[in-house]
């Protein structure tokens, strides 16, 4: 396959470089440096381009850097430029580690410009590197994360946390709840929520028959009832509710055996009843190359599912393999022509 | 190494068959046609001769039955004799697949004596074969399965379930409750007494210097309480009350990471805070090939980590994965002498 398969519909996907200070610039640069997120959209970048540029001479990546501060200056980009922009904020010098507030505010104003232009419509997705919470913090930001902001300046009234891996896709119907207060939360319509966004997600990336199993809440799925009754008086009606409305959705399945199912084929996608049922299973087998996926928000969002890790910044040991992962189902949650290798590859798998 | 390696010292462990319709008798044969079993233990089989004797045919075995009902007839088996009892109950015959109230009167019998032995110090410690639960609720048993009949039995106050292979152990605090109601019984006092008793198990199985990890209950250990206080008030006093008692515990470490992180070998076993915090994992990593222990009781007990499977019973495509780690592990669980390959196999890990 050859390195720079141009074709004009590959989405054009913001990426935002994260914590100058973490691993993401070089996490962005080893990615740029392969080929195949080139095959599947046209990246631009938002960060600091002093940093982006010793990154990617250090991998030798085959791009050069093109200033790109207007959608019109990025459509300029030629084969093999790498359109940027600091969107008026560079960062300071890089200090691989060090917890520094300045550029936890650089690091807001490439997220916000992002996200606006996705909403905009002048990018199809967009792709977030790591970020520190403690840094986004004392640069004044109300939030929690990544996710809240861009929910919150996307006006969606809740999003969803996914994870998705080539062989796991698991939508969990809460996040950061404690485990008792995501008790509470198990409910008929959150579910129902829940299974429609996920389909919908699976049809936008192209698989023509997808299959959705629901999760139960407690051991083995209950046991018809005598470990607990969400499975019964909420699972169960909200799967039935999905399936009149034609989604090919089934359950609810016993936990312990389910997400071996998922990956040995059976199923395309869980829909997690809270936070560690998802996650407990896809970091003990994706550790390093899970991709999380924002879902229920207006625009395309992926993003890597590791930290800056700041113990290892600066030593060049870091892995992209989420970032590109991220990459790849961005582009296909853009959900623009099917790219070959992308879209085709559910038939493939 | 050769195939029979008799030293006196071997543990003798009672081996119930399991319902004679169901796997049991196939798997049993098959696990005792391996050399290893014979290596850590001598076994004696509780259960139908003729079928044992059919099933030994069918695989060939090297070892040949001898009628065994006291503990001095099962010491008199010589090098490749398998001594075995019916209890004075042969079982109706075989029909595979078959739900048999007869045969549920038969296993009760033979869990019952085995049990009963492993109190009075006549063998070692009990291996139990997969029962399917509607036949002894037929036959009479007012117990869900082996598990709570047995610690009935032994009149252990609370028993723990947990979940052994090779690189996982996994101690519940608590076993088939609603996650609900699991929640309730996230506190200090249990999980105290689910750390003392795994760690007086890996005492037993002769690991030098074992690492208990103590699972979190919310998502990422509930960040310092911003997700759920159980961290902070239950899990952290129960650990360090543990180290106050020498016991080399830790925690409380986020859910997800952490099964990732004793495979990795940081940990020997996990302290799981509810049913599908460890089924979940170890499910996933090792389907075929867990073994059920039973702690908190006062005898040795394991047991296959899977049902009778009627459905492929007979066919003799069983595996006998879990019942050979089953025999392994309540022969290193017999806290005997350090079987060569056995109680050593940890330096190997």
């Amino acid at each position: 396959m050859p390195q720079h398969n141009v074709t004009p519909q590959r989405p054009l996907l913001a990426m935002t470089m994260g914590d100058s200070n973490g691993i993401g610039p070089e996490i962005l640069a080893q990615a740029l440096a392969r080929p195949e997120p080139w095959q599947y959209c046209r990246p631009w970048i938002l960060g600091d381009t002093t940093v982006m540029e010793a990154e990617l001479r250090r991998v030798n990546a085959a791009c050069t850097l093109l200033r790109a501060d207007t959608p019109e200056e990025a459509g300029q980009a030629a084969e093999g430029q790498l359109p940027i922009t600091d969107c008026g904020m560079p960062a300071p010098a890089r200090k691989p580690g060090n917890l520094d507030v300045a550029v936890g505010a650089c690091v807001l104003t490439w997220i916000r410009q992002a996200t606006q232009w996705a909403m905009d419509g002048v990018v199809d997705g967009i792709v977030t590197g790591p970020i520190n919470k403690e840094a986004i913090h004392l640069a004044g930001s109300p939030f929690q994360g990544h996710t809240d902001f861009i929910a919150d300046m996307t006006g969606a009234p809740e999003y969803k946390m996914c994870l998705f891996t080539d062989s796991m896709r698991i939508v969990h119907i809460t996040g950061h709840l404690s485990l008792r207060d995501a008790l509470d939360e198990v409910k008929q319509d959150r579910i129902v929520q829940s299974i429609r966004i996920g389909y919908e997600a699976l049809q936008r990336m192209g698989l023509a028959a997808p299959k959705i199993a629901v999760a139960g809440l407690n051991p083995h799925a209950g046991e018809a009832g005598r470990f607990g009754r969400e499975e019964i008086e909420e699972i169960q009606p909200a799967v039935e509710t999905c399936q009149a409305e034609g989604i090919p959705c089934s359950g609810p399945y016993p936990p312990d055996t389910l997400f071996g199912r998922m990956r040995a084929g059976d199923f395309d996608m869980v829909i997690a009843m809270y936070h560690d049922q998802g996650h407990i299973p896809l970091k003990l087998i994706a550790m390093d190359e899970g991709v999380n996926v924002t879902l229920g928000i207006p625009i395309v969002r992926t993003s890597v599912d590791h930290g800056t890790a700041f113990d290892i910044a600066g030593k060049g040991i870091a892995r992209e393999d989420s970032l590109c992962q991220a990459v790849r189902f961005a582009a296909q949650l853009a959900g623009l022509p099917r790219y070959a290798g992308v879209g085709a590859q559910r038939n493939g798998e």
